[in-house]
């Protein structure tokens, strides 16, 4: 056993050279540098270089600080992602769970005890469980036993798993109180305030299942408003504050990009200048104004398109209200119950499966998103999913959860219940419609250069 | 001077371990670990940890190791983007490009020298200065003489500084030629194999600017894309080979994302199965009927739209073709001439800039875009633009080129020509509407948090 468990360690970290000394080559490219120039301007060896490209030496701390000064790139650059998910699934335990668990104090007095559920340095959930200690006697929003947080930059979606009153600030600045129960939900924007507290008459303290996750925000996008600095950093907000603004923030940003003057675009557009005034002022175009404007700009209709509403802050879904329906199509394997969600995040669906089959072996799911997922239920539940290493069977029981990369087939059977978040990672959404553009036959080198941009032997 | 180097050395080290403080902060907060807990977990003191977010001392490379060992975090979290303009404006000089030079050979022989221009850290663009060193003398696409690349990651797009011929595979597989001269301009889709040759009739060797820059699928995208696996990655690239395949691919990925069955979808939409069938066959639904379907999906009617035309992989635009116009409306301080630009990137833009003013003094340039630029005139170029310790002056010399932060307001001045390059970063797009969305408010926060997620001494 040890040895095996060696063996797959090495196996790894040879892969994982692999792919940095992929990346590594990726970045030389970039900035046209072969092998030779980057030995010269690194001071190493060739053979070193060509070494860490095929992944046979791990590339060093150092070399990367050295690029750092001679070259305009960053550290972050050459760090790849660590695949600790390698079979495309990976479950905590219950046990794991509960010695995770740390209580957090507010006040002086302890308020909630925090503890880890499945995460993974592939998926960007940060979920946690929570209990919450603090016991309220009344469902007034103004309650002093009620500790409020800062709000945080994760979005986050709440399960709640008992009787819990949820207290938020709302779109006209107000405190408020939900009285929540069991298998209601919730979605809250990020830096919004809230607080979570057991109700007096509960027969043991309320729990909840805090699901926070970054979105497009998060990652290179947030570092490079980091390196901007605040003060162009907050240019970038454009007025999103109704639809009518969004549209017009819009339409201005697109013919500044262009540095186009009204009377080039009218002239372009066969628009009066007041009419293109107009839009800037918030009057929302046609359809057809719309393809009108956009292929004046070389850009696409989407482009000049906001969220279809301005969506609530704080979105509730009381159990009651849910929409069920079963699933799949013919099998009807699943019960599916439609759980709070927000049309800011097109990428993030929450469901509770009631899982109704036992025995068929079909691997019925295989959804393009990450997923969380969380034995909700009393009883345990099998997963079957196609590794990389073929068919693999496992155990998730009540408490256990588990995190599955996209586009993993699988299962779930037995008689229980399921908590499920999918969730967009860094590719969904406009990266993925620019490797889709690419073409199938693309995307290996796309994923994974392994490539010089060019064959110093010479091609015709 | 040498005082001053070094004082501002330190103060820029000291701003950048404030700033990885603050991120580290994040990462602490993400993961709802409070000082004590890090401490705890990383085994160091809890006064080392404070130190580390307020940017006392630097983050170390072996605690980001320990906390990838414990924590489900990546190497690349804790690294900030470096800011090596932290003016907002970085010119390399032409001196300086020439000193970078490199021959490329291929088959044996010098075939082109390759020059860097100006690059930032901070920015996304690549662009190299190149010289054709070899002569071809026929326009045929197989011409013996030309060497082939293999294409590349980026994206390209070129400008034209002298008697080149351009030879690339066009959307049929064929190879082409295009005969280009001064102020032509093209764009080319990644992975795309080209090739560029001087002209036998040429007074001198062809030059271009190879302006390359990664856009979305570079950075975190790719390295998720790398830690799922070519198998998994390769599942992301829906089917974008016409429009009809795209409106198709992108319906029923929502619609999988939800598990909805078509039972369920048509039941909520009213509108008949064999209806919503055909959509994911390939019909484009009108206007309302993609209102209907965004509405149950719970998504935005943008989000089931493609690109508005699946363009052509190579774009080549003629100067005698561009459009030329004047800015700013009232001012007319320049003619702006339209170069080759893609749907694709609704957010890159090139543009001649024919500089007419010599001394008005209004900043009467500001774009919400990565920027680059190339003096391909005779004349020195003047620039003013408001930094973050006030009005700055340089000047771009012929030759001299340089990297401009976004939203930083400046003008040119004199008689000069410029080539500027406009492009996104990691921001523009998604995560600009994300920023957007929050509200001009929280933007601070969302840019470099410097808050915990909650006050231990509690909050009513």
């Amino acid at each position: 056993m040890a040895d095996e468990k060696t063996f797959t360690k090495e196996l790894r970290e040879s892969l994982e050279n692999k792919r940095m000394g992929n990346n590594f080559l990726g970045i030389l490219n970039d900035i046209k540098r072969r092998p030779s120039d980057a030995a010269k301007e690194l001071e190493i060896s060739k053979e070193e270089i060509e070494n860490i490209i095929n992944g046979k030496i791990r590339l060093s701390s150092e070399i990367i600080s050295k690029a750092t000064k001679i070259w305009p790139v960053n550290s972050r650059d050459f760090y790849i992602m660590h695949d600790d998910c390698p079979s495309g699934l990976k479950i905590m335990r219950y046990e794991d769970s509960v010695k995770s668990g740390r209580i957090m104090h507010r006040s002086g007095k302890p308020y909630y005890e925090y503890r880890d559920t499945a995460m993974s340095s592939v998926g960007p959930f940060r979920p946690e469980w929570i209990e919450m200690l603090c016991v309220v006697d009344d469902n007034e929003p103004n309650n002093k036993q009620t500790q409020w947080n800062n709000g945080h930059f994760m979005h986050q979606f709440t399960y709640f798993l008992g009787d819990v009153n949820f207290y938020y600030i709302d779109d006209n600045g107000e405190k408020k109180v939900g009285v929540m129960n069991i298998g209601d939900s919730n979605y809250i924007t990020p830096f919004t305030p809230h607080s979570f507290a057991t109700r007096k008459d509960a027969k043991k303290n309320g729990l909840i299942l805090a699901l926070t996750y970054g979105n497009n925000l998060s990652g290179d996008s947030q570092h490079e408003l980091s390196s901007l600095g605040k003060k162009l950093g907050k240019e970038f907000a454009l007025d999103f504050s109704s639809k009518e603004n969004a549209s017009a923030s819009l339409i201005k940003f697109h013919r500044n990009n262009s540095s186009l003057t009204l009377h080039e675009l009218s002239k372009r557009t066969n628009m009066n200048i007041e009419k293109l005034k107009d839009f800037e002022n918030g009057k929302i175009p046609t359809y057809s104004e719309y393809t009108i404007l956009a292929e004046h700009f070389n850009v696409n209709i989407r482009d000049l398109f906001s969220y279809d509403k301005i969506s609530n802050k704080v979105i509730v879904r009381l159990h009651k209200n849910t929409k069920k329906w079963f699933y799949p199509e013919d099998t009807k394997n699943y019960e599916l119950v439609e759980l709070a969600s927000t049309i800011s995040l097109p990428y993030s669906k929450a469901l509770e499966i009631n899982i109704l089959s036992e025995n068929n072996k079909t691997l019925d799911l295989k959804v393009g998103l990450h997923q969380y997922g969380y034995n909700i239920g009393n009883t345990d539940v099998s997963i079957s999913y196609e590794s990389e290493d073929g068919l693999k069977d496992d155990m998730v029981k009540p408490g256990d959860s588990f995190y599955m990369k996209p586009f993993v087939e699988h299962n779930f059977r037995g008689k229980g219940k399921l908590l499920v978040l999918r969730i967009s990672g860094k590719i969904t959404g406009e990266p993925q419609r620019e490797l889709s553009l690419m073409g199938k036959k693309n995307t290996a080198r796309a994923i994974n250069d392994s490539l010089q941009w060019f064959d110093a032997k010479g091609k015709n």
